[in-house]
């Protein structure tokens, strides 16, 4: 193992598989600020091979019980994956790493499996930053399939969830998961809709119930594309094999149909944008400190000042 | 009527009743830009009367039904109301206002309530931006209340929501709607609960739910005020007195415990930063255009720009 603090040397490493060399890429990535840029922009230049699948759902869908099974899966055909479980609840990266070992325990001995936790750290935008950053670097490192697990609970995480290749979302038997599934916007988003825990009663109600939603929203295959409904139970394994033959088919389509290359720009547009409003974000932080936040404030709750007036004094020349 | 361009002639005729010049200097405050910064420059030098409450809850839980039989109790003690209702789903205004009327009929005629809805027109940061100006505004020209009902769906919808000096959430009976209004984030923004439609089966037991949240949340009044939790049935109005009154006591106790201040001190400062991010955002689109779009994003499809360097190239001297 080398201790590296060359980028390149550590993403060498890395690519040859030095798991702990990754885990501490993928760390400085995930802490952002100048160490993560550097890597990140060798992962840039190395990455767009891999192939990534988001899989999401409510919590307690049983999300990363299936993400096993789906790995043993893939595994059972020779595929090599990474696997990026996004843990928005949780501050402790600890506490989440612990939760990957019970959680998929079975692949721990395996090469051709790398699991790994992000912890949002509660900064804004940061998880619709750094995951990217995170794909691209286990796509340089030679990792052709990346799965990315989020709970799908919110407009970030909803957005995170969306930004794969192929979007898979996991529901559950039982009355208005569905419509749930719906309103959470997880509608939009699904390449692939998979009803988990299907040996429990109401699993063919809501297979039902998902049919009628996608005519009824409109994604009925005028596209060329209707997302098929699977029935798994993630415990066993039972339609795991269903599951990623229809993530591979999916996957041919948007090949034949020339869709993977839009995609994936609409994607890199997206970033573009968010990366440009985040640098922003961060130099008006630095403007308001500079500008004498609290003298600023103090005249605004005095009323002397409006809020917009007040902002052309912080913003000074970029104002205009 | 005076058809006034100037903005003091114009807010001095809607103080004096003009409901047509209000209706402008609102409609001028929604679409933003150069006219809405005299008015809200105008407004805050001469606001900080009234007294806002925030009314929210999912679409359909019988907000609009409510909000008219809570208007119709502060009515028959007197007190004059202005009404904004946010529509952040119906991209016309027109729709929105013609739905006012079939809603809140009956205070057509009434000279002491002033309702008005406003759309988000789907400009990013628009509602959250808009909304303190136009609550300003009504402030300004001597409504003494302002009740704002919105969506509680959407992290926005939820922050506007709770920006108000009492916040209520509305919720239904039924299985899970307490669930859903946690999920949603209005547990800790609520400072009174409503089961609304409260003649259905299930009132009580989410009544019940909600006192339990109460419990786990923290919210159990360590701060001196736990929020109630009131059954109202807004077609009847019923409970819309216990509703009006529990309004009463939590402005008691925030004007008791000095909290109003501290609140409305908090929201500005909050404001403010919303603000700063708003105009930096303008200029980001401004730089993005000026860098010629197309031709870095281009260069990032390609893959010979990572979009943290495109971002660097946009920003220039910004990027510092």
């Amino acid at each position: 193992m080398v201790v590296a603090s060359d980028p390149v040397v550590a993403l060498e490493a890395a690519r040859t598989g030095d798991r702990t060399a990754l885990a501490r890429l993928l760390s400085t990535i995930e802490r952002g600020g100048a160490g993560a840029r550097s890597i990140g922009e060798l992962a840039f230049s190395r990455a767009g091979k891999a192939y990534t699948v988001g899989i999401t759902g409510a919590p307690g869908a049983g999300k990363s019980t299936l993400t096993s099974a789906v790995v043993a899966e893939a595994r059972s055909t020779g595929e090599r994956l990474a696997v990026l479980a996004i843990d928005p609840s949780s501050p402790f990266t600890g506490g989440a790493i612990l939760g990957d070992r019970v959680r998929m325990g079975e692949h721990a001995l395996d090469d051709g499996v790398f699991i790994r936790s992000m912890a949002t750290r509660g900064h804004l935008g940061g998880l619709a930053l750094a995951t990217p950053e995170a794909i691209r670097l286990l796509d340089a490192v030679g990792f052709p399939w990346v799965l990315v697990e989020t709970v799908g609970v919110g407009q970030v995480e909803v957005e995170v969830a969306g930004a794969a290749d192929t979007t898979v979302v996991v529901v559950n038997p039982g009355w208005g998961d569905a419509v749930q599934a719906n309103k959470a916007g997880l509608m939009e988003i699904a390449d692939v809709f998979v009803v988990n825990k299907a040996d429990r009663d109401g699993a063919a109600q809501t297979s039902h119930d998902l049919e009628s939603m996608l005519d009824l929203t409109g994604r009925s295959g005028d596209d060329g594309w209707r997302p098929p409904v699977i029935a798994t139970v993630g415990t066993t394994g039972e339609g795991a094999a269903d599951l990623w033959q229809a993530i591979g088919r999916h996957r041919a389509h948007l090949e034949a149909a020339d869709q993977l290359t839009v995609r994936r720009g609409t994607r890199l547009r997206e970033e573009l944008a968010l990366v440009v409003q985040q640098r922003l974000r961060a130099k008006a932080e630095a403007l308001l400190d500079d500008a004498g936040r609290s003298s600023l404030e103090a005249e605004v709750l005095a009323g002397t000042l409006d809020p917009w007036a007040a902002a052309d004094r912080i913003l000074g020349p970029l104002a205009d």
